[in-house]
């Protein structure tokens, strides 16, 4: 049996998505569920990261995912095999999600009692940061296979973005990968950006990341 | 002084892409030039598959290069140093290119005398594959990196291209990548493709891919 659900999320109606994020949050705070939108490229470790993180947070906090997905299940499944509540979306070829779009997802994810709800984005650099999902906090990925340059490339995304993970530092030997440039073209972008270099693979950095993600957790709920 | 133009292109007003995507290729056919549309995710090695791809064909072939970035002039600058026209085409946060945007460019490069004009669209697996740039063929560049499950995640990139470079195969040591499984989805998607595994980096590969490109451009000019 399937340990997860499948939902086919339709296209919004509401023309203000930041009317409907700011909503949405209000919601989200009131339920006392933190809501992570985590971004990347596609194949930069999301779902590996994801595991990694649940397997570090589970025991002290209630966790359910998002998995938006054009059209595979890969990922929930993987997710629910980790041991917490997972749904999968299908965008139906849509390149992002919106908050409307996200609201269908955290109804079909059911987020009563929920400390974290994480939204798993569509891989792509471009469009998912042009749309406020209404999370609380927004993280990506970027994998030292694609670059140090990336945050010059795909400026939007490195701007809207509260921490940057560089993933796959296991592989850092074969790339030209320049961490310390990297860095300073994350901060050119938005010089608050939180920037944690781990491999989501061996499970390096994902106690720094991790504790990260429990800080902002705690403070939405104290606040 | 800069070797490349910068253009800014802007949004288009048609509503019939298809019709005018047919509509280019008709004038590109009269004017003997191929024009193909390489698309990849963000870090793939597009600019750096091109430089080498240029290496092997530009002394039998004249060739021009667009750029297709969202503000970055860094993969022009590339390209002018390898030798041939380039130009920079700013998309102003736009994911992808549609035919109109790509003739603006088209217009900018002046095809006059060209046999491959190649147009690197902007790094996304998602939005470019819904748009007929008005290519003649789409090429796309999966990384190894980014692993063999993609065709899986984004079908229908994998289903427009009528070739499928797998880039950064001197890491295959390193990563969990199944090339023959890789085929094995590629192939789901678009049963006619072609995979051409390369390395970008060392050149390997390079010669079976320039060979494939070289037949395409003579039939297209002959045809």
């Amino acid at each position: 049996m399937q340990a997860y659900k499948v939902l086919e999320i339709k296209q919004s109606v509401f023309a203000d998505n930041d009317k409907q994020a700011q909503l949405l949050r209000e919601e989200l705070k009131k339920k006392k569920v933190f809501l992570l939108n985590l971004m990347s490229s596609p194949g930069s470790g999301k779902t590996t990261t994801l595991t990694r993180t649940i397997e570090a947070l589970k025991d002290e906090l209630s966790i359910g995912v998002m998995e938006a997905d054009i059209d595979s299940d890969v990922d929930a499944k993987t997710i629910s095999d980790a041991g917490v509540k997972a749904i999968q979306l299908h965008t139906g070829g849509m390149c992002h999600l919106d908050a409307e779009m996200t609201r269908q997802g955290l109804e079909g994810l059911e987020t009563e009692g929920l400390d974290l709800a994480i939204l798993e984005n569509v891989g792509n650099l471009v469009c998912p940061a042009e749309f406020d999902t209404g999370s609380v906090k927004n993280a990506m990925i970027l994998s030292v296979p694609e670059g140090h340059d990336k945050p010059l490339k795909y400026p939007l995304m490195f701007s809207i973005c509260d921490v940057v993970l560089i993933n796959k530092i296991d592989v850092l030997p074969y790339f030209d990968f320049d961490m310390d440039k990297c860095r300073e073209y994350v901060h050119m972008r938005n010089p608050k950006a939180q920037v944690i270099p781990i491999c989501a693979k061996t499970g390096e950095g994902i106690d720094e990341w991790a504790n990260w993600l429990r800080i902002q957790v705690k403070a939405w709920q104290e606040s």
